[in-house]
């Protein structure tokens, strides 16, 4: 195991009813002055912004609001933003929405005390420093409602970049698993892949002897398939909303994913398939992680072969692990198909004649200031070409 | 599942050479006058207390010191640091050892900043206040290092109490897995059990669908035993000995607890064994725990069939579902015989003839205020003397 340190100071109110604790929350973390930022009508039109005005209200908080946060968000609204809370002399940020809209609270909360341009972060800056963020989360799926990171797309180029830091933490996160059952069957499925994502990104390591974090991520894992299938039977079954609310926050806030390299080609993959046709990111990692996988699975046949039978219960080929390992991404591919996710570029609406645009775009950016993705394995230009293909 | 909040602020600093950290980290978290707390002459023999103290004084700080903490740590040295923190005006407690120094700490923490006596939290109080307590860990088993929970045995009667809040989370905990090669493969194997108990005592719920928690344990149980038993094989093995630190910090800081009942009837049953004869805690549980298990057994078979099949291996008998039950207590107590732990009364040094008075004294503690013991099940002072008997 690696050496590392750990740090997960946000506070979670969990359960029904819990968005009415909002301002005693904010007051508590030292707000007194709040941006809530939002954005479509559906935080509307349920009354939930409503319900969340009425809690600052009572704790005698003042506030101003900034909607609009659009799926894959975007550079445009983050400056907007910046320029509101210095005016109104903003010191706290509540996110109401799901993870691009908490995503763009974070860079907000950079940039307003940033004396830069806020997109140095998203080219590498390390976050130390930002207004407090609290979210009120909608959607389970990208775990930034606790974790360090945040993910925006410059419109020059359409380019989708990463930042992170410790002080992207919120500072507390209200879970209400009732909030999430307006969700249409789609969006469940893109949280849930989402969600299945981030932890085979931590669970594909080059790092030995890690068992401890193997098996909490195996875990996960089980519960997100049994919890997947049944939220897409009854999306209103609170219970299933709980449990995938919960896995979603615990797999991706970094205790299962310490001590140990990651991965993180599928998301870097698909970064650009999102940005470039705007797609859903989940539905994005749906098509993309199969073909990741695929390609990548040689660099350890018994690590893919192992969680295919302890996750996806296949049978042990001893004779021939590659099998199993092979099978294991078969049934992945299957249970994403089977919860509605798109299987290939074309249902995506991405198109083969992009490919060498998109790994030019992909192996130059942050992510990769050498040419190459490293991860799991370490991928030139002609490998992410490859993969790309692969999802024809 | 429940509603519930969770708030687990403790930074971790994780690897070999982490102690080297503590003087940096008393400062980031506001200390500026230490009392190292400590137990007795490993910690100095090493040399990890001069480590510590030059760690201190290479970052500006002040301290005393207090040794002496035993196993199963005691109140009259409790009462003495919080006299020798009033008197010497510390603003920090940096614990240097295992649960038993960390509790007496935490203890320490609460009684210094509270005007009655520290024993009123280990009857029921709720700990609101303390000093910050950041902690060196040298043994994994309590979880203390990252939970809001402290031990404390009053002499008086030999009463051991629990006391929780969450100001007794401590601030900062440095976790090197290097430091715990010292311990003897007996207090190894004492360590492995307990984390496995606090595992178990999180398991055993009455709370429908919970997946993500009971998968989650369920994954932390098997990496336990697979390290436990690579530990017990070759006490030097680091990596071992660091899934297993990492494995009983995140099993008891209660993200795999949430929003579930939880039972800690064997820590109950345990707590007047350790108590009276001064045994291991976690030698009190391996005898503890396989007679609870046994007698508890009925409220949920599918639970107990549940984790004998996914943790220790077992076939599921469909149609005697109790026999697949029974085998997983079975392997759960062959497990802990294997790493050296006692079976029974004799071997922990207990007396038949203190039955009554032991089912007494745990029946009408803090925890039973009603002169029962509730968990997983109601148990009546007469179930709580059979499971005493069933442990002879």
């Amino acid at each position: 195991m690696e050496n590392f340190s750990f740090y997960a100071p946000t506070y979670f109110a969990f359960g029904e009813g819990a968005e009415l604790q909002a301002g005693e929350l904010v007051k508590r973390f030292g707000g007194s002055r709040v941006l809530i930022h939002y954005g479509g009508g559906s935080v509307v039109r349920s009354g939930l912004l409503d319900r969340v005005k009425g809690s600052l209200e009572a704790a005698g908080l003042s506030w101003i609001e900034l909607g609009g946060v659009k799926p894959n968000p975007r550079s445009g609204l983050v400056y907007e933003g910046i320029e509101l809370c210095r005016r109104e002399k903003v010191d706290f940020i509540l996110a109401v929405g799901g993870g691009s809209t908490i995503d763009s609270s974070k860079a907000i909360a950079a940039g307003t005390v940033y004396d830069g341009d806020f997109w140095d972060f998203y080219e590498g800056k390390l976050v130390t420093e930002a207004l407090p963020v609290g979210t009120i989360l909608t959607i389970a799926a990208a775990g930034s409602e606790g974790s360090p990171d945040s993910v925006i797309t410059k419109e020059e180029g359409m380019i989708k970049r990463g930042a992170t830091g410790e002080a992207y933490r919120p500072k507390f996160s209200i879970l209400n698993p009732a909030l999430t059952k307006t969700l249409s069957a789609y969006q469940t499925a893109c949280g849930v892949t989402d969600i299945i994502a981030h932890l085979y990104e931590r669970y594909l390591t080059n790092t030995k002897n890690v068992e401890t974090t193997d098996c909490m991520i195996e875990g996960l894992m089980q519960a997100m398939i049994h919890e997947g299938k049944k939220v897409m039977a009854d999306l209103e079954d609170y219970d299933a909303r709980a449990n995938i609310m919960w896995a979603g926050m615990v797999g991706h806030n970094n205790c299962c994913g310490v001590g140990r390299t990651q991965d993180w080609t599928s998301h870097n993959i698909e970064h650009e398939l999102s940005a470039l046709y705007d797609c859903a990111h989940g539905a994005g990692l749906a098509v993309t992680m199969p073909a990741v996988f695929s390609y990548t699975m040689k660099q350890d046949v018994a690590r893919f072969a192992r969680v295919a039978v302890k996750v996806w219960g296949c049978q042990m080929d001893e004779e021939h692990p590659e099998k199993t390992a092979k099978e294991g991404i078969e049934a992945l591919r299957s249970f994403l198909i089977s919860i509605g996710m798109p299987k290939n570029f074309a249902e995506l609406g991405a198109k083969e004649e992009d490919i060498p645009k998109l790994a030019d775009v992909c192996c130059n950016g942050s992510a990769a200031s050498d040419g190459k993705l490293h991860g799991f394995t370490t991928l030139e230009k002609s490998d992410v070409e490859a993969i790309y293909r692969m999802m024809l």
